[in-house]
């Protein structure tokens, strides 16, 4: 089963509201196995309405719209989609009554303004939405169906779960659209293509996408409109596949965070961490410390940002500083050892880099970055030249350092 | 001027990701005096896009398209565009050598998958893209416009306001639209609702909008389509009450960051700042540092997310912390004189709490945070109860913290 989404709003077109109603409508409907072919967002305008819907309909019989059903005047899609249908709209008794009683609840009287929130194209199903003052509605002739759904995100997502997708599932075919997300880090989109190589025509009818971030490249296989059973089995083994092929790259599916990946690793190891951070400035704890239960295994860290720091609070000497500069080998290996000194730990990571947008030299461009990672007795060091602005190099750099020790430990027999 | 956005990517539909393209793009054009009239996604299939751009290009003869634009097999859009157009892909010497260039900048070779990113439509004019591969695309023919934007945002954003913005500025009709934030902090929406009062009257045409994040509230004023004096005579004027009636809680415009507004205080009074973090176990340092420039103010920081490293390397007394608890004021206090002390520095910010999900009890929270700034000599300490998850908890926690460093040096007469 296919449709199309509109949602309608002027905000929306302005970008001043992320649509999170597309998003949430996507997510559900392809749970349910109903794939949407395209999603339009146009202004509160009744002709631009009518327009998008009526188009929407000619391509797929099937449409919902969010938005466009409060009680203000910038409020016009039931008219533009009554209109649509050739219908006029009738005051609904028992929509007024449960409006009233609605506003009698909260202690207060009706405005009129809300009664036209009454108003019903005729023939359309009422779907009574307990959490605001709009209703749903559907509305289906000739085989052409439009559910009108308010954009107020908790009482859309109500009347999806409760008055929408229950109807759906008895059209539906028993099919199902299930994505499964293999990420990579550490290897560019293109080289990470080659390795896995053109097993599109393979897999099909399941597809594959690249979706590179700064955490790295996911790999994004769906299976579209299969039975729950084949397309589960299926899945499983292409997600075999793709972790074989990227190898060492692989560090998780789905939702996975490589802070959590390794802070796993070191809690099976009763080993605990501690971070030192130069460029990176506190991302790197930041990102640690975000995962609930971080502090049984990472004690804590330093952000060396002045020189002066890596020295009084990491041991790194004036010499090696003098030397070598800041973004070098030689530091980072020094501030990792002086974090897992001064913290008393079994594990450290040390970042050191030029962010930008100054800074940079021929020599050490903006985006140089040498890592550090300790673990089991051993250290180890990494360069990198991250593509990017300040942010995106950053992001990158704590990646790349959470990365280094998940293989660090990974090679470890410990 | 009018036109409409076709974002691609299967992912969109699918709502596994946000469609922040859309909306970027709808602020930048309508800040341009540019409507989007009608914004579509569709999957990553050639006949899909096709239909979209063509659809689109038919109801008004300008289109600009996100995604698609990789080396992967999933990426059409060039292909589809082009077939619509009538035109063949043809390789780009000097695409080419300017992607060869920036894998030999980044030390590796080009894989042969990039080759087709070099590949350009007959005619068409290429946007360089310093950040990515993938070059953006402006293809006219018979007074239709097609402009393909790769779909990375920070890709996305760079070609936008480099390459399009300026193309579309000679086409422009004068009138422009335009939105001016006011932001705040400490106060909730409703309060903030109250000093402001019923303004919406007496400033309309302008339109004003409450955004609450964890940043605080902020306050979008936006004129639609006046002459370009005008708007900006008519939005200073409402900028400047919203100044005067959010008082105390104004921190800056637009898009200040309130890190980079400490920062700035602190240079003026040429004083380095240190910070103590349990609770946002980094988070705050990066916020600092996310700024371009702040290591002339920033020394550093230490993540004391173990209770041993609070004794150990901000000098936190253990006798502190068995009586009150890491979560005290008098915890805060000593890691802030700690973080003084430690970096030799005049400015120091403190925080620790508990951001959950566990760790919470009946008389300290989920959500209780104990914060503490000190400047010229002075010391305060505020304890806040946020709401949200950790992540919300945290980010709040890093902005109150700030916060309080603005407010302690506004008061300070050094």
């Amino acid at each position: 089963m296919k449709l199309e989404v509109v949602t309608i709003g002027t905000e929306l077109l302005l970008g001043l509201t992320p649509d999170t109603n597309a998003a949430e409508l996507g997510r559900a409907l392809a749970a349910a196995g109903i794939e949407v072919v395209r999603h339009s967002s146009v202004a509160d305008r009744p002709e631009a309405i009518r327009a998008a819907v009526a188009d929407a309909l000619d391509r797929t019989g099937f449409v919902i719209t969010t938005g466009g059903l409060g009680p203000t005047r910038d409020d016009m899609t039931k008219h533009a989609v009554a209109e649509l249908f050739g219908k006029s709209l009738q005051l609904n008794e028992a929509v007024l009554r449960s409006l009233e009683e609605r506003f009698r609840r909260l202690g207060r009287t009706m405005p009129a303004i809300n009664r036209s929130q009454a108003e019903v194209p005729t023939g359309a199903t009422v779907l009574p939405n307990p959490r605001g003052t709009a209703p749903g509605l559907w509305i289906e002739q000739h085989g052409r169906v439009v559910v009108l759904l308010p954009g107020v995100p908790s009482e859309m997502r109500g009347l999806l779960v409760e008055e929408v997708l229950p109807r759906l599932a008895t059209r539906g075919s028993g099919l199902v659209i299930r994505s499964r997300t293999v990420r990579t880090t550490g290897i560019a989109e293109s080289a990470l293509a080659e390795r896995v190589g053109a097993i599109e025509d393979v897999i099909a009818p399941v597809t594959l996408a690249y979706l590179p971030s700064t955490d790295g490249v996911d790999l994004r296989a769906t299976a579209w409109q299969l039975p729950e059973n084949e397309v589960e089995r299926r899945l499983d083994a292409i997600v075999s596949l793709l972790h074989e092929r990227a190898g060492e790259h692989w560090y998780g599916d789905d939702g996975a965070d490589l802070a959590a990946t390794v802070l796993q690793q070191l809690r099976t190891r009763k080993t605990r961490l501690a971070v030192a951070e130069s460029c990176t400035g506190g991302l790197l704890g930041g990102r640690i410390t975000a995962i609930p239960g971080s502090s049984d295994v990472f004690a804590g860290g330093v952000v060396a940002y002045d020189d002066a720091v890596k020295r009084q609070m990491l041991d790194v000497s004036a010499s090696l500083l003098d030397t070598y500069g800041a973004v070098s080998e030689d530091v980072a290996r020094a501030m990792v050892v002086g974090a897992l000194h001064r913290f008393g730990v079994g594990a450290g990571l040390a970042v050191t880099g030029i962010a930008g947008p100054s800074g940079g030299s021929s020599e050490k461009p903006v985006g140089t970055v040498w890592l550090a990672a300790a673990f089991g007795g051993q250290t180890r060091a990494l360069k990198r030249i991250f593509p990017g602005d300040r942010s995106e190099i950053r992001a990158r750099a704590a990646q790349a350092a959470l990365d280094l020790m998940r293989r660090l430990i990974g090679e470890t027999h410990s």
